[in-house]
């Protein structure tokens, strides 16, 4: 039976602990957060809510804090020899500075309320020795059944690659409810739009589905667009993606 | 009975015509484009594959040919006083020269080989009179339970927010494919936060659930990704994205 302590009160925090404590084959032993307040929306998941000086050694102790802060945490432990990984996409394996060490890295956005079916979740993995990149793959088949070995330098790309896919995919929706909002539209109209594009990123491979007035380089459509944009930083939006669309497609001419 | 004739032979006249051709209630006419060998294979779905001139009056004439094209194949209609309407999202109405006008406009990307449930998906109808649109709407009928009738100017405007959630959204993805062979990462593993992202977006106002550097400001990061970008055109939507999600989110502060 692996033990788990788990440090942090944040979103990724919360989905591992509800996952861990249903999961058999695991024991959610101790959890640890600088915040009592959000750290008792925990109580329900294990009886030993605590400062982490009163953490006690655990098969794996999993670090779910923000990127500037795992270090911190990190040499705070109050115990050696046990693997110690932190969940961060962006942070080198090396920022722990314990001898056993290892990332383990759900690749997924998550919000505190929203469900979360973890198996279809992508769960990274990376460890100093064969024996903890084996103990993170017990683990991780316990949530998931996407498991990935990769080191800290793909990682670290393919959590840029999610900044493209999540954080600006995100941004371009937030734009596009505000043009609709602008003009009394209702944001649903593009829902069915939205669904098909992300589907077909999926079923195809992007660079064969792309369409629009930038793929077909039709300045005047383009021309019109940057006219009825009224937000300079959408204007520069627009040019930016716009035009590396067309270097993109004109390169392939 | 309505009966159709349609003018066009890409993507979105491929995808009317077979599914005008299955419904009930209306009658595929006569099919006609400039393209003999791209308009063979429509050949099952009508016994008329025609020339423009070749055309005979139908309840409705569809014209579903490129933004450029659609006032000069107006014109060449060899009849007159019935309903003729595009299909075009950025087209005004009056582009059409005929006194019986109208717009019916698919929010969708079509792809060929794609498979397409029409009834999902909006259609946005406008008419320059009562009993045309209501034809309009009862021929959208056939095909979605989603139907809104919005005018030019509104219709030009959803159709500017639809290059924000499709076709910047998939440059997105392209770019985040292209960052993950680079590292010989599988594109696969960013499937999940794909998916995820959108269908975020639709059960939350997508502005609730921005995450990642930007929203958190977190220059260390960005900095690290600027440097990680090798190619020019991908560092400046990475800036403009950043910059313009910083402004977005500080605003509220």
């Amino acid at each position: 039976m692996i033990t788990i302590n788990l440090i942090g009160t944040g979103n990724i925090a919360w989905h591992l602990a509800n996952h861990f404590a249903k999961a058999s084959g695991c024991k959610l032993k101790q959890i640890a957060g600088r915040s009592k307040d959000r750290l008792t929306d925990f109580g329900s998941l294990t009886q030993q809510l605590v400062t982490i000086k009163e953490l006690r050694p655990a098969t794996i102790t999993i670090i779910a804090v923000s990127d500037k802060a795992i270090k911190d945490v990190a040499s705070q432990l109050p115990y050696q020899d046990t693997l110690v990984v932190h969940t961060s996409g962006s942070m080198a394996m090396d920022v722990i500075p314990q001898h056993r060490k290892g990332v383990f890295y759900p690749l997924q956005s998550f919000s505190k309320n929203d469900h979360v079916d973890f198996t279809q979740i992508p769960i990274c993995i990376e460890a100093s020795n064969a024996e903890d990149l084996q103990l993170l793959q017990d683990l991780a088949t316990l949530l998931s059944i996407k498991i990935h070995t990769i080191d800290s330098h793909q990682r670290k790309q393919a959590h840029l690659a999610a900044v493209f896919v999540n954080n600006f995919t995100n941004h371009c929706y937030t734009i596009a409810q505000e043009l609709c909002k602008k003009e009394a539209i209702p944001f649903e109209l593009l829902y069915a739009l939205l669904k098909k594009t992300a589907q077909k990123a999926i079923d195809h491979s992007p660079s064969d589905v792309q369409t629009g007035p930038a793929k077909r380089n039709d300045i005047e459509v383009i021309k019109d667009h940057l006219e009825m944009l009224q937000e300079e930083d959408h204007k520069s939006i627009y040019k930016t993606l716009t035009a590396s669309i067309i270097a993109h497609y004109g390169k392939k001419l």
